[in-house]
Protein backbone atom coordinates (compact mmCIF):
# COMPACT_ATOMS: atom_id res chain seq x y z
CA UNK A 1 0.00 0.00 0.00
CA UNK A 2 1.24 3.78 -0.73
CA UNK A 3 2.11 4.96 2.86
CA UNK A 4 -0.06 7.92 3.07
CA UNK A 5 1.66 9.50 6.00
CA UNK A 6 5.01 9.84 3.84
CA UNK A 7 3.16 10.08 0.16
CA UNK A 8 6.39 8.01 -1.01
CA UNK A 9 5.14 4.46 -2.65
CA UNK A 10 7.56 1.45 -3.00
CA UNK A 11 10.55 1.64 -4.80
CA UNK A 12 10.93 5.78 -5.19
CA UNK A 13 13.24 7.95 -2.85
CA UNK A 14 10.51 10.76 -2.34
CA UNK A 15 6.96 11.25 -3.49
CA UNK A 16 7.33 11.23 -7.44
CA UNK A 17 4.69 14.39 -7.34
CA UNK A 18 7.86 16.24 -6.00
CA UNK A 19 10.49 14.75 -7.69
CA UNK A 20 9.15 15.40 -11.75
CA UNK A 21 6.70 18.50 -10.67
CA UNK A 22 7.40 21.38 -13.41
CA UNK A 23 8.64 24.24 -11.56
CA UNK A 24 7.98 27.75 -12.87
CA UNK A 25 10.88 28.31 -15.62
CA UNK A 26 11.60 24.61 -16.78
CA UNK A 27 12.01 23.88 -19.91
CA UNK A 28 11.20 20.47 -21.45
CA UNK A 29 14.57 21.22 -23.29
CA UNK A 30 16.73 20.61 -20.31
CA UNK A 31 15.28 17.93 -19.15
CA UNK A 32 17.97 14.31 -19.63
CA UNK A 33 15.18 12.26 -21.25
CA UNK A 34 17.69 9.40 -20.14
CA UNK A 35 17.22 10.20 -16.57
CA UNK A 36 15.68 8.05 -14.03
CA UNK A 37 14.40 10.47 -11.54
CA UNK A 38 14.22 8.92 -7.81
CA UNK A 39 14.54 5.73 -8.66
CA UNK A 40 17.42 3.72 -7.65
CA UNK A 41 16.91 0.47 -9.61
CA UNK A 42 17.77 -0.72 -13.41
CA UNK A 43 15.66 -1.92 -16.00
CA UNK A 44 15.42 -5.63 -14.26
CA UNK A 45 14.31 -3.65 -11.12
CA UNK A 46 11.33 -1.63 -12.76
CA UNK A 47 9.23 -4.83 -14.18
CA UNK A 48 8.13 -6.19 -10.73
CA UNK A 49 8.01 -2.38 -9.55
CA UNK A 50 5.55 -1.52 -12.14
CA UNK A 51 3.70 -5.35 -11.40
CA UNK A 52 3.56 -4.25 -7.62
CA UNK A 53 2.25 -0.85 -8.15
CA UNK A 54 -0.62 -2.45 -10.73
CA UNK A 55 -1.78 -4.42 -7.36
CA UNK A 56 -1.95 -1.49 -5.34
CA UNK A 57 -3.46 1.04 -8.38
CA UNK A 58 -6.42 -1.98 -8.57
CA UNK A 59 -7.37 -2.02 -4.96
CA UNK A 60 -7.42 1.62 -4.82
CA UNK A 61 -9.43 1.96 -8.59
CA UNK A 62 -11.93 -0.36 -7.24
CA UNK A 63 -12.10 1.59 -4.23
CA UNK A 64 -12.72 5.00 -6.36
CA UNK A 65 -15.43 2.81 -8.18
CA UNK A 66 -16.98 1.82 -5.01
CA UNK A 67 -17.20 4.82 -4.31
CA UNK A 68 -18.71 6.07 -7.40
CA UNK A 69 -21.37 3.47 -7.59
CA UNK A 70 -22.70 4.88 -4.04
CA UNK A 71 -22.91 8.65 -4.45
CA UNK A 72 -19.53 9.49 -4.07
CA UNK A 73 -18.27 12.55 -6.43
CA UNK A 74 -14.15 12.23 -6.69
CA UNK A 75 -12.51 10.74 -10.16
CA UNK A 76 -9.13 11.33 -10.94
CA UNK A 77 -7.80 12.43 -14.92
CA UNK A 78 -4.54 11.48 -16.21
CA UNK A 79 -4.01 14.27 -19.21
CA UNK A 80 -0.73 12.60 -21.08
CA UNK A 81 1.03 14.99 -23.74
CA UNK A 82 4.12 14.78 -25.48
CA UNK A 83 5.86 14.93 -28.60
CA UNK A 84 4.79 11.80 -31.30
CA UNK A 85 6.54 8.57 -29.96
CA UNK A 86 6.68 10.01 -26.63
CA UNK A 87 4.90 6.50 -25.38
CA UNK A 88 1.55 7.93 -24.52
CA UNK A 89 0.06 4.92 -26.22
CA UNK A 90 2.52 2.17 -24.05
CA UNK A 91 1.02 4.50 -21.06
CA UNK A 92 -2.44 3.35 -21.51
CA UNK A 93 -1.38 0.07 -22.48
CA UNK A 94 0.81 -0.52 -19.38
CA UNK A 95 0.29 1.36 -17.07
CA UNK A 96 -4.19 2.08 -17.56
CA UNK A 97 -4.06 -1.36 -18.82
CA UNK A 98 -3.12 -3.07 -15.31
CA UNK A 99 -6.69 -2.15 -13.69
CA UNK A 100 -10.34 -2.81 -14.78
CA UNK A 101 -11.17 -1.32 -17.98
CA UNK A 102 -14.54 -0.64 -16.06
CA UNK A 103 -13.17 1.56 -14.25
CA UNK A 104 -11.17 3.30 -17.45
CA UNK A 105 -12.61 6.14 -19.17
CA UNK A 106 -9.99 6.84 -22.12
CA UNK A 107 -10.52 9.74 -24.41
CA UNK A 108 -7.83 10.11 -27.21
CA UNK A 109 -8.08 13.30 -28.87
CA UNK A 110 -7.49 14.10 -32.75
CA UNK A 111 -7.31 17.26 -34.75
CA UNK A 112 -10.59 18.59 -34.38
CA UNK A 113 -13.17 17.98 -36.81
CA UNK A 114 -15.24 20.93 -38.32
CA UNK A 115 -17.91 21.01 -36.07
CA UNK A 116 -15.82 20.82 -33.32
CA UNK A 117 -13.89 23.52 -34.76
CA UNK A 118 -17.39 25.46 -35.06
CA UNK A 119 -17.19 25.06 -31.07
CA UNK A 120 -15.39 26.37 -28.06
CA UNK A 121 -12.34 24.58 -27.90
CA UNK A 122 -12.96 23.31 -24.78
CA UNK A 123 -16.53 21.95 -25.15
CA UNK A 124 -15.14 18.57 -26.43
CA UNK A 125 -12.99 17.88 -23.61
CA UNK A 126 -15.77 18.99 -21.02
CA UNK A 127 -17.64 16.43 -22.53
CA UNK A 128 -15.29 13.60 -22.15
CA UNK A 129 -14.18 14.39 -18.18
CA UNK A 130 -14.81 11.28 -16.27
CA UNK A 131 -17.79 10.32 -14.68
CA UNK A 132 -17.36 9.82 -10.53
CA UNK A 133 -15.94 6.94 -9.96
CA UNK A 134 -13.74 6.83 -12.72
CA UNK A 135 -10.08 7.47 -13.73
CA UNK A 136 -9.99 9.28 -17.03
CA UNK A 137 -7.33 9.26 -19.40
CA UNK A 138 -6.80 12.26 -22.05
CA UNK A 139 -4.53 11.12 -24.86
CA UNK A 140 -3.71 14.16 -26.18
CA UNK A 141 -6.35 17.03 -24.68
CA UNK A 142 -7.37 20.91 -24.62
CA UNK A 143 -3.32 21.68 -24.90
CA UNK A 144 -3.26 20.11 -28.43
CA UNK A 145 -5.31 23.92 -29.25
CA UNK A 146 -2.83 26.16 -28.45
CA UNK A 147 0.21 24.02 -28.89
CA UNK A 148 -0.16 22.68 -33.02
CA UNK A 149 -2.26 26.24 -34.04
CA UNK A 150 0.44 28.45 -31.91
CA UNK A 151 3.73 26.64 -33.75
CA UNK A 152 1.70 26.71 -36.87
CA UNK A 153 1.18 30.45 -36.56
CA UNK A 154 -3.00 30.19 -36.49
CA UNK A 155 -3.40 32.07 -33.03
CA UNK A 156 -1.65 35.34 -32.52
CA UNK A 157 -0.14 35.79 -28.80
CA UNK A 158 -3.68 37.56 -27.15
CA UNK A 159 -5.24 34.74 -28.65
CA UNK A 160 -2.82 32.14 -26.65
CA UNK A 161 -2.96 34.30 -23.53
CA UNK A 162 -6.88 34.20 -23.68
CA UNK A 163 -6.70 30.20 -24.07
CA UNK A 164 -4.36 29.40 -21.29
CA UNK A 165 -6.72 31.72 -19.07
CA UNK A 166 -9.67 29.72 -20.48
CA UNK A 167 -7.85 26.17 -19.58
CA UNK A 168 -6.70 27.74 -16.35
CA UNK A 169 -10.15 28.49 -14.64
CA UNK A 170 -11.51 25.04 -16.16
CA UNK A 171 -9.32 23.04 -14.34
CA UNK A 172 -9.56 24.85 -11.09
CA UNK A 173 -13.24 24.09 -11.84
CA UNK A 174 -13.14 20.38 -12.56
CA UNK A 175 -10.76 19.99 -9.36
CA UNK A 176 -12.93 21.78 -7.12
CA UNK A 177 -15.87 19.53 -8.22
CA UNK A 178 -13.91 16.57 -7.09
CA UNK A 179 -11.72 15.59 -9.86
CA UNK A 180 -8.10 15.53 -8.98
CA UNK A 181 -6.18 16.40 -12.15
CA UNK A 182 -2.58 14.77 -13.19
CA UNK A 183 -1.20 16.16 -16.62
CA UNK A 184 2.05 14.67 -17.43
CA UNK A 185 4.16 15.29 -20.17
CA UNK A 186 6.29 13.04 -21.71
CA UNK A 187 9.71 14.26 -22.86
CA UNK A 188 11.74 12.11 -25.36
CA UNK A 189 14.98 13.00 -26.96
CA UNK A 190 15.17 13.98 -30.32
CA UNK A 191 17.91 10.43 -30.88
CA UNK A 192 15.40 8.58 -29.37
CA UNK A 193 12.15 10.11 -31.45
CA UNK A 194 14.49 9.29 -34.74
CA UNK A 195 15.08 5.76 -33.96
CA UNK A 196 11.25 5.09 -32.55
CA UNK A 197 10.25 6.41 -35.79
CA UNK A 198 12.93 4.65 -37.76
CA UNK A 199 11.76 1.43 -36.12
CA UNK A 200 8.18 2.33 -37.48
CA UNK A 201 9.32 2.59 -41.23
CA UNK A 202 11.37 -0.41 -40.79
CA UNK A 203 9.02 -2.89 -39.12
CA UNK A 204 6.26 -3.57 -41.42
CA UNK A 205 4.18 -4.48 -38.28
CA UNK A 206 4.35 -0.95 -37.08
CA UNK A 207 4.05 0.84 -40.36
CA UNK A 208 0.45 2.16 -39.44
CA UNK A 209 1.54 4.12 -36.69
CA UNK A 210 3.90 6.27 -38.74
CA UNK A 211 2.29 9.07 -40.13
CA UNK A 212 4.53 11.74 -42.72
CA UNK A 213 3.40 14.79 -40.41
CA UNK A 214 5.54 13.19 -37.64
CA UNK A 215 8.43 14.39 -39.83
CA UNK A 216 7.16 17.54 -40.16
CA UNK A 217 6.72 17.97 -36.25
CA UNK A 218 10.08 17.00 -35.76
CA UNK A 219 11.44 19.39 -37.95
CA UNK A 220 9.76 22.34 -35.59
CA UNK A 221 11.36 20.41 -32.70
CA UNK A 222 12.09 24.05 -31.29
CA UNK A 223 9.33 25.73 -31.46
CA UNK A 224 7.59 22.83 -29.68
CA UNK A 225 10.40 22.99 -27.33
CA UNK A 226 9.48 26.73 -26.67
CA UNK A 227 5.31 26.42 -27.03
CA UNK A 228 6.22 23.65 -23.98
CA UNK A 229 8.52 25.75 -21.58
CA UNK A 230 5.61 28.80 -22.00
CA UNK A 231 2.97 25.90 -21.20
CA UNK A 232 4.47 24.76 -18.26
CA UNK A 233 5.14 28.28 -16.90
CA UNK A 234 1.15 29.02 -17.06
CA UNK A 235 -0.31 26.25 -16.71
CA UNK A 236 1.05 24.63 -14.01
CA UNK A 237 -1.33 25.19 -11.13
CA UNK A 238 -2.00 24.03 -7.19
CA UNK A 239 -5.21 22.69 -8.70
CA UNK A 240 -3.65 21.09 -12.13
CA UNK A 241 0.23 20.53 -11.84
CA UNK A 242 2.16 19.33 -14.47
CA UNK A 243 4.48 16.81 -14.30
CA UNK A 244 7.66 16.27 -16.62
CA UNK A 245 8.32 12.53 -17.37
CA UNK A 246 11.88 11.76 -18.78
CA UNK A 247 10.58 9.29 -21.44
CA UNK A 248 13.56 7.87 -23.14
CA UNK A 249 13.40 4.60 -20.92
CA UNK A 250 10.14 3.72 -21.44
CA UNK A 251 9.93 1.27 -18.08
CA UNK A 252 10.92 4.42 -16.52
CA UNK A 253 8.26 6.30 -17.54
CA UNK A 254 5.54 3.78 -16.55
CA UNK A 255 6.53 3.34 -13.53
CA UNK A 256 6.45 7.05 -12.70
CA UNK A 257 3.36 7.21 -14.24
CA UNK A 258 1.90 4.99 -12.36
CA UNK A 259 3.28 6.60 -9.17
CA UNK A 260 1.97 9.68 -9.74
CA UNK A 261 -1.64 7.79 -9.91
CA UNK A 262 -1.21 5.94 -6.86
CA UNK A 263 0.05 9.37 -5.07
CA UNK A 264 -3.12 10.64 -6.43
CA UNK A 265 -5.81 7.85 -5.23
CA UNK A 266 -3.72 7.41 -1.76
CA UNK A 267 -4.64 11.17 -1.31
CA UNK A 268 -8.49 10.57 -1.35
CA UNK A 269 -7.84 8.67 1.76
CA UNK A 270 -10.92 6.16 0.28
CA UNK A 271 -12.48 2.97 2.56
CA UNK A 272 -14.70 0.79 1.62
CA UNK A 273 -18.44 2.76 1.68
CA UNK A 274 -21.10 1.74 3.54
CA UNK A 275 -23.88 -0.02 3.20
CA UNK A 276 -27.18 1.67 2.32
CA UNK A 277 -28.99 -1.02 2.99
CA UNK A 278 -29.65 -3.50 6.38
CA UNK A 279 -27.46 -5.93 5.37
CA UNK A 280 -28.46 -8.71 8.58
CA UNK A 281 -32.03 -8.20 7.12
CA UNK A 282 -30.67 -8.92 3.44
CA UNK A 283 -28.73 -11.95 4.49
CA UNK A 284 -31.82 -13.67 5.93
CA UNK A 285 -33.86 -12.40 2.60
CA UNK A 286 -31.42 -13.95 0.87
CA UNK A 287 -31.22 -16.90 2.29
CA UNK A 288 -35.14 -17.43 2.71
CA UNK A 289 -34.63 -17.39 -1.53
CA UNK A 290 -32.52 -20.05 -1.08
CA UNK B 1 -2.02 -18.69 -33.27
CA UNK B 2 -5.40 -19.62 -33.91
CA UNK B 3 -5.36 -22.53 -36.23
CA UNK B 4 -7.29 -20.54 -39.11
CA UNK B 5 -7.75 -23.69 -41.00
CA UNK B 6 -9.67 -25.38 -38.10
CA UNK B 7 -11.10 -22.81 -36.44
CA UNK B 8 -9.80 -23.99 -32.95
CA UNK B 9 -7.61 -22.29 -30.63
CA UNK B 10 -5.39 -24.01 -28.10
CA UNK B 11 -7.15 -26.46 -25.79
CA UNK B 12 -10.24 -26.51 -26.86
CA UNK B 13 -11.28 -29.97 -28.44
CA UNK B 14 -13.61 -28.34 -30.85
CA UNK B 15 -14.59 -24.56 -32.20
CA UNK B 16 -15.88 -23.30 -29.05
CA UNK B 17 -18.81 -21.28 -31.03
CA UNK B 18 -19.78 -24.48 -32.25
CA UNK B 19 -19.74 -26.22 -28.64
CA UNK B 20 -21.33 -23.42 -27.03
CA UNK B 21 -23.62 -22.01 -29.56
CA UNK B 22 -27.28 -22.10 -28.58
CA UNK B 23 -29.56 -23.94 -30.73
CA UNK B 24 -33.18 -23.82 -31.06
CA UNK B 25 -35.51 -24.96 -28.26
CA UNK B 26 -32.64 -24.46 -25.49
CA UNK B 27 -33.49 -23.60 -22.28
CA UNK B 28 -30.58 -22.42 -20.00
CA UNK B 29 -32.52 -24.32 -17.23
CA UNK B 30 -31.41 -27.18 -18.68
CA UNK B 31 -27.36 -25.94 -18.92
CA UNK B 32 -25.18 -27.49 -16.18
CA UNK B 33 -23.18 -24.37 -14.96
CA UNK B 34 -20.50 -26.04 -13.35
CA UNK B 35 -19.74 -28.04 -16.48
CA UNK B 36 -16.55 -27.00 -18.58
CA UNK B 37 -17.61 -28.75 -22.19
CA UNK B 38 -14.52 -28.65 -24.76
CA UNK B 39 -11.67 -28.29 -22.18
CA UNK B 40 -10.24 -31.23 -21.18
CA UNK B 41 -8.64 -29.25 -18.26
CA UNK B 42 -8.93 -28.36 -14.85
CA UNK B 43 -8.77 -25.13 -12.85
CA UNK B 44 -4.57 -25.17 -12.67
CA UNK B 45 -4.67 -25.45 -16.48
CA UNK B 46 -6.84 -22.59 -16.93
CA UNK B 47 -4.31 -19.91 -15.95
CA UNK B 48 -1.85 -20.71 -17.86
CA UNK B 49 -4.31 -21.15 -20.58
CA UNK B 50 -6.00 -17.92 -20.31
CA UNK B 51 -2.39 -16.12 -20.16
CA UNK B 52 -1.84 -17.65 -23.90
CA UNK B 53 -5.54 -16.68 -25.42
CA UNK B 54 -4.39 -12.67 -24.11
CA UNK B 55 -1.24 -13.04 -25.91
CA UNK B 56 -3.50 -14.18 -28.95
CA UNK B 57 -6.10 -11.57 -28.35
CA UNK B 58 -3.68 -8.47 -28.05
CA UNK B 59 -1.90 -9.73 -31.49
CA UNK B 60 -5.62 -9.56 -33.07
CA UNK B 61 -7.10 -7.34 -31.72
CA UNK B 62 -4.13 -4.61 -32.22
CA UNK B 63 -4.23 -5.72 -36.33
CA UNK B 64 -8.08 -5.09 -36.02
CA UNK B 65 -7.15 -1.51 -34.06
CA UNK B 66 -4.48 -0.99 -37.15
CA UNK B 67 -6.65 -1.53 -39.90
CA UNK B 68 -9.47 0.60 -37.90
CA UNK B 69 -6.58 3.53 -38.24
CA UNK B 70 -6.27 2.63 -41.69
CA UNK B 71 -9.77 3.16 -43.73
CA UNK B 72 -10.88 -0.52 -42.52
CA UNK B 73 -14.59 -0.99 -41.28
CA UNK B 74 -14.16 -4.55 -39.44
CA UNK B 75 -15.23 -4.55 -35.42
CA UNK B 76 -16.37 -6.84 -33.19
CA UNK B 77 -19.18 -6.68 -30.11
CA UNK B 78 -18.83 -8.72 -27.39
CA UNK B 79 -23.05 -8.59 -25.72
CA UNK B 80 -22.30 -9.90 -22.30
CA UNK B 81 -25.99 -10.80 -20.70
CA UNK B 82 -26.53 -12.93 -17.56
CA UNK B 83 -28.49 -13.02 -13.73
CA UNK B 84 -26.80 -10.81 -11.32
CA UNK B 85 -23.33 -12.08 -10.02
CA UNK B 86 -22.85 -14.51 -13.32
CA UNK B 87 -19.72 -12.92 -14.07
CA UNK B 88 -19.80 -10.41 -16.26
CA UNK B 89 -17.97 -7.66 -14.40
CA UNK B 90 -15.19 -10.47 -14.58
CA UNK B 91 -15.10 -11.01 -18.15
CA UNK B 92 -14.84 -7.15 -18.52
CA UNK B 93 -11.88 -7.14 -15.72
CA UNK B 94 -9.91 -10.82 -16.81
CA UNK B 95 -10.85 -11.30 -20.36
CA UNK B 96 -10.47 -7.65 -22.22
CA UNK B 97 -8.32 -6.29 -19.43
CA UNK B 98 -6.01 -8.42 -21.30
CA UNK B 99 -6.12 -6.48 -24.43
CA UNK B 100 -4.74 -2.69 -25.03
CA UNK B 101 -7.36 -0.48 -22.95
CA UNK B 102 -6.95 2.05 -26.54
CA UNK B 103 -8.63 -1.19 -28.33
CA UNK B 104 -12.09 -2.05 -25.84
CA UNK B 105 -14.92 0.22 -26.18
CA UNK B 106 -16.90 -0.62 -23.12
CA UNK B 107 -20.86 0.42 -22.41
CA UNK B 108 -22.44 -0.89 -19.34
CA UNK B 109 -26.14 -0.61 -19.42
CA UNK B 110 -28.30 0.57 -16.79
CA UNK B 111 -32.45 0.72 -16.12
CA UNK B 112 -32.73 3.89 -18.57
CA UNK B 113 -32.93 7.07 -18.02
CA UNK B 114 -36.57 9.24 -18.19
CA UNK B 115 -34.75 10.41 -21.27
CA UNK B 116 -33.89 7.30 -22.61
CA UNK B 117 -37.16 5.95 -21.83
CA UNK B 118 -39.19 8.77 -24.45
CA UNK B 119 -36.38 7.41 -26.94
CA UNK B 120 -36.73 4.23 -28.90
CA UNK B 121 -34.91 1.43 -26.95
CA UNK B 122 -32.20 1.21 -29.60
CA UNK B 123 -31.65 4.62 -29.73
CA UNK B 124 -28.64 4.57 -26.90
CA UNK B 125 -27.35 1.35 -27.77
CA UNK B 126 -26.84 2.33 -31.18
CA UNK B 127 -25.27 5.36 -29.82
CA UNK B 128 -23.13 2.62 -28.47
CA UNK B 129 -21.86 0.49 -31.46
CA UNK B 130 -17.92 0.18 -31.25
CA UNK B 131 -16.26 2.60 -34.27
CA UNK B 132 -13.93 0.48 -36.54
CA UNK B 133 -11.36 -0.99 -35.29
CA UNK B 134 -12.49 -1.62 -31.54
CA UNK B 135 -13.93 -4.58 -29.34
CA UNK B 136 -17.04 -2.87 -28.27
CA UNK B 137 -18.86 -4.64 -25.32
CA UNK B 138 -21.98 -4.39 -23.54
CA UNK B 139 -22.31 -4.90 -20.02
CA UNK B 140 -26.36 -5.62 -20.11
CA UNK B 141 -27.21 -4.42 -23.33
CA UNK B 142 -30.89 -3.85 -25.36
CA UNK B 143 -31.54 -7.28 -24.11
CA UNK B 144 -32.55 -5.77 -20.76
CA UNK B 145 -34.88 -3.62 -22.82
CA UNK B 146 -37.32 -6.70 -22.73
CA UNK B 147 -36.29 -9.20 -20.17
CA UNK B 148 -36.83 -6.85 -17.48
CA UNK B 149 -39.75 -5.05 -18.07
CA UNK B 150 -41.38 -8.90 -19.89
CA UNK B 151 -41.06 -10.49 -16.21
CA UNK B 152 -42.17 -7.45 -14.64
CA UNK B 153 -45.63 -7.32 -16.78
CA UNK B 154 -44.96 -4.51 -18.37
CA UNK B 155 -44.84 -5.58 -21.86
CA UNK B 156 -48.11 -7.35 -23.40
CA UNK B 157 -46.50 -10.24 -25.95
CA UNK B 158 -47.01 -8.64 -28.93
CA UNK B 159 -44.30 -5.55 -27.88
CA UNK B 160 -42.06 -8.36 -27.08
CA UNK B 161 -42.80 -9.92 -30.75
CA UNK B 162 -42.13 -6.18 -31.87
CA UNK B 163 -39.28 -5.31 -30.28
CA UNK B 164 -37.38 -8.67 -31.38
CA UNK B 165 -38.39 -8.03 -34.41
CA UNK B 166 -36.72 -4.93 -34.48
CA UNK B 167 -33.40 -6.50 -32.29
CA UNK B 168 -33.20 -8.85 -34.85
CA UNK B 169 -33.08 -6.00 -37.34
CA UNK B 170 -30.69 -4.22 -36.11
CA UNK B 171 -28.11 -6.81 -35.21
CA UNK B 172 -28.27 -7.77 -39.11
CA UNK B 173 -27.64 -4.47 -40.35
CA UNK B 174 -25.10 -4.02 -37.88
CA UNK B 175 -23.29 -7.09 -38.88
CA UNK B 176 -23.57 -6.33 -42.66
CA UNK B 177 -21.71 -3.09 -41.56
CA UNK B 178 -19.08 -5.02 -40.89
CA UNK B 179 -19.60 -5.54 -36.80
CA UNK B 180 -18.85 -9.23 -35.92
CA UNK B 181 -21.38 -9.75 -32.80
CA UNK B 182 -21.07 -12.24 -29.87
CA UNK B 183 -23.21 -12.66 -27.47
CA UNK B 184 -23.10 -14.18 -24.77
CA UNK B 185 -24.97 -15.62 -22.16
CA UNK B 186 -23.47 -16.27 -18.86
CA UNK B 187 -25.11 -18.81 -16.87
CA UNK B 188 -24.87 -19.56 -13.28
CA UNK B 189 -26.93 -22.14 -10.87
CA UNK B 190 -29.73 -20.96 -8.32
CA UNK B 191 -26.89 -22.50 -5.49
CA UNK B 192 -23.81 -20.59 -7.17
CA UNK B 193 -25.80 -17.12 -6.78
CA UNK B 194 -26.88 -17.67 -3.49
CA UNK B 195 -23.08 -18.10 -2.61
CA UNK B 196 -21.95 -15.19 -5.07
CA UNK B 197 -24.58 -12.63 -2.82
CA UNK B 198 -23.91 -14.07 0.57
CA UNK B 199 -20.14 -13.38 -0.12
CA UNK B 200 -21.19 -9.88 -1.13
CA UNK B 201 -23.20 -9.40 2.41
CA UNK B 202 -20.29 -10.64 4.66
CA UNK B 203 -17.68 -9.27 2.80
CA UNK B 204 -17.31 -5.69 3.49
CA UNK B 205 -15.20 -4.47 0.71
CA UNK B 206 -17.89 -5.77 -1.50
CA UNK B 207 -20.85 -4.38 0.25
CA UNK B 208 -20.93 -1.85 -2.43
CA UNK B 209 -21.27 -4.78 -5.26
CA UNK B 210 -25.07 -5.83 -3.46
CA UNK B 211 -28.29 -4.58 -4.22
CA UNK B 212 -31.45 -5.55 -2.52
CA UNK B 213 -33.03 -5.74 -5.83
CA UNK B 214 -30.79 -8.68 -6.70
CA UNK B 215 -32.78 -11.06 -4.12
CA UNK B 216 -36.06 -9.90 -5.67
CA UNK B 217 -34.88 -10.78 -9.42
CA UNK B 218 -33.58 -14.00 -7.59
CA UNK B 219 -37.14 -14.53 -6.71
CA UNK B 220 -38.34 -14.33 -10.00
CA UNK B 221 -35.93 -17.04 -11.42
CA UNK B 222 -37.99 -19.10 -13.21
CA UNK B 223 -39.92 -15.97 -15.20
CA UNK B 224 -36.22 -15.20 -16.07
CA UNK B 225 -35.36 -18.66 -17.44
CA UNK B 226 -38.85 -19.11 -19.11
CA UNK B 227 -37.84 -15.50 -20.61
CA UNK B 228 -34.20 -16.77 -21.63
CA UNK B 229 -35.28 -19.36 -23.32
CA UNK B 230 -37.95 -17.92 -25.71
CA UNK B 231 -35.02 -14.93 -26.30
CA UNK B 232 -32.40 -17.78 -26.99
CA UNK B 233 -34.87 -19.47 -29.86
CA UNK B 234 -35.83 -16.18 -31.61
CA UNK B 235 -32.65 -14.08 -31.41
CA UNK B 236 -29.65 -16.85 -31.84
CA UNK B 237 -29.64 -15.51 -36.03
CA UNK B 238 -26.37 -16.39 -38.31
CA UNK B 239 -25.71 -12.88 -37.93
CA UNK B 240 -25.65 -12.59 -34.08
CA UNK B 241 -25.83 -16.06 -32.65
CA UNK B 242 -25.54 -16.67 -29.26
CA UNK B 243 -23.55 -18.49 -26.82
CA UNK B 244 -24.58 -20.40 -23.66
CA UNK B 245 -21.36 -20.43 -20.90
CA UNK B 246 -21.51 -22.51 -17.66
CA UNK B 247 -20.82 -19.78 -15.39
CA UNK B 248 -20.17 -21.25 -12.17
CA UNK B 249 -16.63 -21.69 -12.59
CA UNK B 250 -15.52 -18.22 -13.51
CA UNK B 251 -12.01 -19.77 -14.76
CA UNK B 252 -13.96 -21.32 -17.33
CA UNK B 253 -16.41 -18.78 -18.01
CA UNK B 254 -13.20 -16.20 -18.95
CA UNK B 255 -11.17 -19.06 -20.59
CA UNK B 256 -14.79 -19.73 -23.30
CA UNK B 257 -15.42 -15.52 -24.00
CA UNK B 258 -11.89 -15.84 -24.68
CA UNK B 259 -11.54 -18.56 -27.41
CA UNK B 260 -15.05 -17.15 -28.82
CA UNK B 261 -13.30 -13.62 -29.07
CA UNK B 262 -10.38 -15.30 -30.74
CA UNK B 263 -12.56 -17.15 -33.20
CA UNK B 264 -14.31 -13.79 -34.10
CA UNK B 265 -11.39 -12.10 -34.55
CA UNK B 266 -9.11 -15.02 -36.14
CA UNK B 267 -12.21 -15.05 -38.89
CA UNK B 268 -11.68 -11.48 -40.19
CA UNK B 269 -8.24 -12.68 -41.29
CA UNK B 270 -6.51 -9.55 -40.56
CA UNK B 271 -2.71 -8.95 -41.65
CA UNK B 272 -0.88 -5.95 -41.36
CA UNK B 273 -2.15 -3.09 -43.10
CA UNK B 274 -0.11 -1.80 -46.26
CA UNK B 275 1.53 1.64 -45.26
CA UNK B 276 -0.20 4.53 -48.04
CA UNK B 277 2.79 6.63 -47.82
CA UNK B 278 5.71 5.91 -49.63
CA UNK B 279 8.21 4.06 -47.37
CA UNK B 280 11.87 4.88 -48.71
CA UNK B 281 10.93 8.63 -49.29
CA UNK B 282 9.89 9.23 -45.50
CA UNK B 283 13.16 7.01 -44.06
CA UNK B 284 15.01 9.53 -46.30
CA UNK B 285 13.42 12.55 -44.63
CA UNK B 286 13.42 11.33 -41.54
CA UNK B 287 17.41 10.23 -41.35
CA UNK B 288 17.36 14.23 -43.14
CA UNK B 289 15.71 15.22 -39.76
CA UNK B 290 18.23 13.97 -37.31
Amino acid sequence: MAAAGTGTTGPWEAPVRTLLRARPGDSPADVDARATPGFGGRKADAKPALAAAGEELSELQERLFAHGRTGGDRSVLLVLQGLDTAGKGGIVRHVLGMVDPQGVALRAFGVPTPQERAQHFLTRVRAALPAPGRIGVFDRSHYEDVLVPRVQGRLTPAEVDSRYADVTAFETEVAAAGTTVVKVLLWVSRDEQHARLRERLTRPEKHWKYDPQDVDARLQRAAYEEAYTDLLARTSTDAAPWYVVPADRKWYARLAVSALLLEALADLHLGWPEPAYDVAAELARLDASA
